[in-house]
């Protein structure tokens, strides 16, 4: 089952124009939302941040985020799984190939279930990631359909026998080809702070506010890659991946190649979160 | 007519599948080639560009260079226009929603043809820029589909009454939103090289090449912001510009806001390339 618009149809009957602009610019905007026993995780959350990335590309949503909520529920209803992803896309729509926004075109708006487990033996056992350059533009803040770059590195992290990349910019690290990045240093918390080089990731903020209800210090502060190969603890967060420990980058192994306390504390507080003890 | 890899497909018939990668992530590249006459300009050339746009990405070309290059004719030949643009787009084909290059998967090919005519009052009177910043990725010279800082850099062009973005990264002028930019100051022509930061325009190598045959001093050097607004000429090129002159950029006119003299030289040069007189 898809959502066009206000739509309902099934697979089948769905295809995009050759002129979706989505199709040959890449623009538009995306979130993918997580939906556990069939309730969505942090559901407004990715919405106002559909919204946001929508303003600052200067898209307008083809309908109130009210109404796509509620669409992107029944959607969810519907899907076979008790437990899985929505994707959810918007584009500025079809018009004849030139840059500028075309005139008189409307929005679209395009959503789909997929079957998605959590990852679990990730989540107990650490992967390992591979370092990169971060090449990306300067609005990485935004979620944006441009993501070539994205998939570049995490077909490195891959063909590195590895599950993620960490980018860095001058050696500062920014986050993962699709997660951000966290370290534990002396009891400490640290990830790069929200601003233009990051796409400040929905479970990023859950645990910013849950290392703060479990008093566990937070600084959102950049750190080097210096810092993230001798730090204590490392890990990452998605939507997908939830809190997942990084217990090694590239050859180095991070102090002793197991998951730390903090990152269990945190997985286990996220746990509950999502209704699960 | 729509070439969908190597099958003729008439334009009513085609639709793009909801899980191609050129849709999701823009993993993808182009061309746009020019015909006049029904003649292609600098097939070749942009053919091999292609290629090394394909090479950049770990993209395979569906079918061999010289086979493609007999397809876009034969589509070109069967195209209502005598002169018009074809664009070419060849994706990472269709896979189930993840970062990594799918297994399995054969990339795509698209190509049409779009009518277009010389703007040739652009060439002849000159057109208005406007000065921006460079915020795109580090890989400018990879012909792809994310085109999203490209689209956004061209609004805000035509938002200001303007034809073109010049862009800049800390004050040196890479290049236009969808063009390449030159200037021309005391009797020697400047554009920057071709790096990483600009993609290497076919009618930019055009231009390099007939400077030298016109006797003209031509240096791939890199520029500031202020060379470019106290140059005696400034144009811009691409595919579809041809050689454009700039007469104004933002509130500052170039020189007497006319086009130059060797601007115009390069053009009549440029328009014997394209066999007019």
């Amino acid at each position: 089952m898809i959502l066009i618009n206000k739509d309902f149809k099934v697979r089948e009957k769905i295809s995009v124009d050759i002129e979706e602009r989505a199709f040959q610019f890449g623009d538009g905007i995306y979130e993918v939302i997580r939906y556990y026993d069939k309730k969505c995780f942090k559901l407004a959350e990715h919405l106002q941040r559909l919204k946001r990335s929508a303003t600052q590309v200067r898209l307008e949503l083809p309908y109130p985020i009210e109404e796509i909520e509620k669409n992107l529920i029944t959607l969810m209803e519907k899907s076979p799984e008790q437990s899985g992803n929505i994707y959810l896309q918007v584009t500025r729509g079809i018009a004849e190939r030139s840059h500028p926004f075309p005139e008189n075109t409307t929005p679209n708006l395009y959503a789909y279930t997929m079957p998605f487990e959590r990852p679990i033996d990730n989540i107990e056992k650490g992967v390992k990631a591979h370092l990169t350059k971060d090449i990306r533009w300067d609005r990485c803040d935004i979620k944006s359909l441009n993501l070539l770059a994205n998939v570049l590195a995490k077909q490195e992290a891959i063909d590195n026998g590895c599950f993620e990349s960490i980018l860095h910019r001058d050696h500062v690290v920014t986050e993962g080809s699709s997660t951000n990045i966290f370290i534990v240093k002396d009891d400490v918390i640290y990830t790069h702070p929200a601003d233009n080089f990051i796409l400040n990731g929905i479970t990023r903020l859950v645990v910013v506010k849950e290392s703060e209800q479990n008093n566990l210090k937070i600084k959102e502060t950049s750190f080097t890659v210096d810092d993230l190969l001798h730090a204590d603890e490392v890990f990452l967060t998605s939507t997908t991946s939830e809190i997942t420990p990084i217990i090694q980058v590239d050859d180095k192994v991070i102090d002793d190649g197991k998951p730390g306390p903090v990152t269990k504390k945190l997985i286990k507080s996220f746990e509950a979160l999502i209704g699960i003890n």
